[in-house]
């Protein structure tokens, strides 16, 4: 189970998803899993078996209470539907363990207030499972167009999150399995968290669904939207921000600057996990006569062929060095994480309000 | 002069930017410049000077009328400013002359209804500049990528060009000079026309601007303007569109449907004259894990290195054929693209109406 200096992990929830957790941990030199619970108990052995987790190493628990009520757990990964993260991020705060929420951590931002009370309450660190945030890709984006001055400042983002969900299924998509933002809360986390991300997390001054772009099944569960998000109080910085259940798999992000401006394709799962790009230009024009531009847009790559150095590994180890250091009594949790995720969640919800009152303007 | 099935052109108006037409008929075996013609008699000997334009072939005229009542002349390329189009493409047609005019031909789609109007009447042909329509690549997309449903139905598009005008020239773009649409008619012609394109020129039901994007100078001229545009009834397929004179270069198509998604960065005019690429992917899912894409994205390039392959070259070939068809007697004016022309205004018009109107919805 490793030194006393290893961030013993337990799972609350055992989705298949979580498999990729469950390998960046098993890669990782200071974290170990060490329990596994799910309320069904079929559900806790499939996935130890598929993902080679021996009963004698990691225990297995049918309740999410069990596992809690281990002090040997330091940590947890909740995966559990998001209409029951806040509940149970909030027992586990209680209960003194560190929380790694899978995103969105919550339903609506008074929600994820709660949990963060409970986690300064307990001492506790916090972090939602935002995984693009930690990959190096990010970091270098920074440096290279922000830090550097090359983008200038930020005037309109463009940022999708787009995954094909089968007719039949579209259905069965209930404000229960959903909560009650739906794609907007599911999908449109990440656009909207990459446009505060690009704004260093300046808040928006309003957001704005784009009538023409909501869809919803028969259900009411949002399946589609666009918004937009304006940050300053003039047209100095604008995000589109678009979600939806119904187009081929897409996560753009192109940031346009007085400068410069930077293309993804892949922001949110690179294509590929041992390498990553992302294009630029600065001082872009057309060329003499207008024939082509002044120059071609230049490709920086960054290598993650290391195990340690995918985007899982890289916010694993973030939150294994902040769990530590509360451990041997060094530092205290670091709210950055916290705050981020409030921050998109009140975005997530004006967006939502905006649907719900006819996609009038919603000032933050 | 060339042979009787030579195009014998003139230019209405002697801008800079006319030295790539005026290349590009050079490269051309079956057109030719013969006559030029701009307000200013020293503007025209300037540009010819700074054209290699010998006196001895290319006849020069210190007024558009001289020109116009020129009867060796067959077709006018016209690239006075915005505000002056309408009134000389009109002049143009009833004196039989052929018309390509510099986009946006017109201020609004009265106008353009009055230069179709004139071409019909005198069986002349009429084309507007928007020259990525005769792009290679444009053709290749088509067949790539909607022709064979590799990218499905068209659920959500974006587009851009942006421009940045240094803010102390930003206060002289005045409406004598922009027109009345100011940067939606001087850029937002773009993202508009692409959207168009994609939807196979269906027209949009609806067309909203996005307060938060309106930007405009002390005397009125809009700068900056995104907007959503809804096709189909439901939310079946969405464009947002964005121009600027306040970011750096950015000429953006994305375009997602339900099966894929295709992206270029400089739709407008390639990087390169001698070749272009586009980039898609169908059926594209996260892999296995989430561990990254089941596909990496596919890049189409095509080759346009012959002197008659660049977008100028192919937009000239279609014109020239089409006027050496009419100059035969063998067909008549080619409707297509006064067409074009038409929606796309009727488009922008409706982005201009909104913004006037504070951003409400206007329906078509």
């Amino acid at each position: 189970m490793g030194d006393d200096n290893t961030v013993r992990i337990g799972l609350l929830g055992c989705i298949r998803f979580a498999s990729k957790f469950v390998r960046t941990v098993t890669q990782s030199s200071n974290a170990v899993i060490i329990a596994i619970s799910d309320p069904s108990i079929e559900t806790v052995n499939t996935f130890a078996a598929a993902n080679n987790l021996s009963p004698e190493t990691v225990l297995v628990y049918g309740s999410y209470e069990e596992l809690l009520n281990d002090p040997r757990v330091d940590a947890v990964y909740l995966t559990m539907p998001v209409t029951q993260r806040a509940k149970w991020a909030v027992t586990a705060a209680e209960k003194k363990k560190h929380l790694l929420v899978e995103k969105p951590p919550a339903q609506n931002a008074a929600e994820i207030d709660k949990i963060v009370e409970a986690c300064e309450s307990n001492g506790v660190q916090f972090m939602d499972g935002t995984i693009w945030l930690h990959h190096k890709r990010t970091v270098k984006i920074r440096e290279t167009m922000f830090d550097s001055g090359l983008l200038g400042d930020v005037r309109h983002m463009y940022s999708t999150m787009t995954t094909l969900v089968p007719e039949q299924v579209l259905e069965r998509l209930t404000k229960e399995a959903m909560g009650l933002a739906g794609a907007i809360g599911e999908l449109g986390w990440y656009p909207i968290g990459a446009a505060l991300w690009a704004m260093s997390y300046q808040m928006p001054v309003s957001v704005k669904a784009l009538p023409s772009s909501v869809a919803t099944n028969s259900v009411g569960t949002i399946l589609s939207c666009s918004a937009s998000l304006q940050f300053g109080s003039t047209a100095t910085a604008t995000a589109i921000v678009h979600c939806s259940f119904l187009s081929q798999l897409s996560t753009d992000l192109a940031i346009s600057g007085s400068k410069g401006s930077t293309h993804m394709n892949d922001y949110v799962i690179p294509y590929k996990e041992d390498t990553a790009w992302f294009e630029y230009t600065s001082g872009a024009k057309f060329a003499e006569m207008h024939i082509g531009w002044n120059m071609m847009p230049e490709r920086v790559t960054v290598d993650c062929s290391g195990t340690e150095e995918s985007q899982e590994a890289t916010m694993l180890r973030e939150f294994v060095r902040l769990v530590q250091g509360i451990k041997r009594g060094d530092s205290e949790a670091d709210p950055r994480w916290q705050e981020i995720s409030k921050k998109t969640q009140l975005v997530v919800d004006a967006v939502k309000k905006s649907v719900d009152i006819g996609c009038e303007v919603v000032y933050l």
